[in-house]
């Protein structure tokens, strides 16, 4: 991996506490899969009766171990999860398969339960071959240490390009019981939307049933995960996985409808939207972490679907790059995106300036005013399409020549 | 304008001669509405008799220019040609369509006919202003000048970020009698598919009938302007027109089932083509030209939109940058295109060598072999997917540091 020395801005000085989430531990190791010198294994074990729901990329050549996980989230069953970075093992043919298999009852055998009750996840390199031996060799000594922190630790471990570990955590009361919420995440590159991105996995103690569970993560990340990009390619192995352990000392949770779930819902979203929003920031590269918000469209969809032409524009990103508040490329991008809009009742605002409205540049636009905007680490886009009640708002970065540095030389 | 010291590798060394086309004349002129020192203005006129044809942006959010010209293409008569560079009328709302009929109407008295029989295009910056003024001010003086050429200064008039001039030519014989094909082309940024992407005008002295004429041109487009990319965004303006004079001694030309047209669709294809490699190859900051082939796919609609898959995603297009045969994420581009394909039937090909089969690395990859196509300044891409028969080319350029440069920096 190319190495940048570019660090985000907004890369966080102080991470926060993370209280443990009971019935579950973790460690880390240094497997040697690609780096030197840093930990590349998360492994978590996690108590019995801890159900699991997830998200996973919609791409038609998914890896081996997101199909691992597609055939085996339907049980809702998990005792532990194994993670790497550096290798992706995607791409790998029957080869990569047999690596899942052979890794979940490693894995298994340490644990004592099924391998199908073990969820796997690899990102890195496509298309090498990921040797199974790198983790046999550091299973039963990362066993031997598994704490309930920290979580830095684990987040750490999951990095590629990433230049800072991404972790959040909630706690909320239910029926007077302190509930948490604990999620970590990485990124970087291949984020876009309509999929679970880049992998993250939250855990809570909240006694909540497998299918409950995958309703709360699906619409979790609808506003979350899937409302940002970097660069608009999608991964062969995004992975958003949920562990319920089930440890908080509060009645079982079994329907969607439960009352109970409100704060939870409340709390989930905005743990998601705290951890999509740091993949954001760290996007390779970038400089700037870009709001676009449509609305007035004819329906939310539309809105959504808009919002990602402006947000994975290139000539909107290396505008913003420039601090340059050209909204004639906004307008190009609502254009190009194909969904109902009409030129002359367009109106733009880069932060609180309008820069456009009725289909032409707002006669008390200042220039200067917009400019200012744009020299603001966060810059938010706002357009206003007149036409409905639809709005939507996505997230992404600028792109700079800092990204094609450290994506034009990410293997060698 | 942001002037770049980045002149594209494939600029040419030698233009070719081309030839005039009967019944055309035009010259340009320095109208001074943007740039400095350079011409940015083109007039041409037609004898009477002349056809036209054209396509225009699929955009929501057209120009006015654009919509004057799909407002007056289906009458199919042309007697002028007005184009300007450096302001792209567009987002100017009503004054926009003011400053089109103005110029419209100032050019139809300097040629003595309807103003519905002047063709506009203009391409620039997006919402400011057009000064009408800047038209009149210029149009007698460049319309006492016209000639049937030299046509490289017709096609440095329109240029904006371009690095070299577009020109192209052919001459076939109908009937015994030579015939005439001309073409120029402007593109360099927002250049992408599904419309008649940049500006390019083509001329004939063929004598073709309006409704035939529109047939030629839009197939042509299809498999040559509508078949390259350089950053996937669409422009407000893209205009491509084809003018027919009829002043060829041969007889006229009044339907696509004519079997005299054999050699001018394949004259056309090759004309356009070329044209549409020269904006390729004119890609902001480019220093690769790629060529993306998807076979194997269930249609060729499916093949294209794979192949544009590959040739929009930045992962892609920074590796050409990085000379990296990186593989992977080319399976990434196949995934994420949403279209019919199986991983364990894939096989990619970097130029000659075969870098994947069978949904994994090659056994017989050399990374050496790749890694030298890829340091040659034109790389093809290959994919099969090994499904059915569908097949399709795209042509793309790489995504350097330049273009964040040249894009950061555009209206500064």
């Amino acid at each position: 991996m190319a190495v940048s020395a570019h660090i985000s801005p907004f890369a966080p000085s102080v991470f926060p506490d993370v209280p443990p989430v009971a019935g579950m531990r973790f460690a880390t190791a240094e497997a040697g899969i690609k780096y030197r010198g840093r930990t590349d294994v998360l492994f978590a074990v996690f108590d019995p009766g801890t159900t699991v729901a997830g998200v996973l990329t919609t791409t038609r050549c998914p890896s081996a171990p997101v199909e691992w996980c597609r055939a085996n989230l339907p049980a809702g069953k998990a005792r532990a999860l194994l993670v790497n970075s550096g290798n992706a093992n995607a791409f790998t043919g029957l080869k990569g398969r047999e690596t899942v298999r052979l890794s979940a009852e490693a894995a298994a055998a340490v644990v004592g339960c099924a391998p199908e009750e073990v969820f796997l996840a690899s990102t890195g390199v496509i298309g090498e071959p990921l040797d199974p031996s790198k983790f046999s060799a550091v299973l039963s000594d990362t066993a031997a240490r598994v704490a309930p922190g920290p979580w830095l630790d684990a987040a750490r471990a999951i990095m590629t390009t990433d230049t800072f570990p991404k972790v959040a955590s909630r706690t909320l009361k239910i029926d007077g019981e302190t509930v948490t919420i604990n999620g970590i995440a990485k990124g970087a590159g291949m984020i876009a939307p309509n999929m679970a991105t880049m992998l993250s996995f939250i855990a809570t103690d909240a006694p909540i049933a497998a299918p409950v569970l995958q309703s709360l993560i699906a619409r979790a990340a609808d506003g979350s995960f899937n409302a940002i990009t970097i660069d608009g390619d999608t991964s062969t192995s995004d992975t958003l996985l949920m562990f319920a352990t089930g440890k908080a000392q509060i009645a079982p949770i079994t329907e969607a409808t439960d009352r109970r779930l409100a704060g939870f819902r409340r709390a989930l979203a905005s743990l998601s939207l705290e951890l999509a929003h740091l993949v954001a920031k760290d996007g390779e590269g970038l400089t700037k972490f870009v709001a676009v918000t449509v609305e007035g469209a004819t329906s939310a969809k539309s809105a959504k679907k808009i919002a990602f032409s402006i947000a994975n524009s290139p000539l909107v990103k290396t505008a913003c790059a420039g601090e340059d508040a050209n909204w004639g490329r906004i307008v190009m991008a609502v254009g190009k995106a194909g969904e109902p809009a009409e030129r002359d009742r367009l109106a733009i605002w880069f932060g609180d300036v309008r820069v456009a409205v009725d289909g032409a540049r707002d006669p008390d636009y200042s220039e200067d005013a917009a400019s200012a905007v744009m020299k603001r680490p966060e810059i938010a886009i706002r357009v206003d399409l007149g036409l409905g009640r639809g709005k939507a708002t996505v997230w992404t970065c600028d792109l700079t020549k800092e990204y094609v540095a450290i994506n034009g030389d990410y293997r060698s």
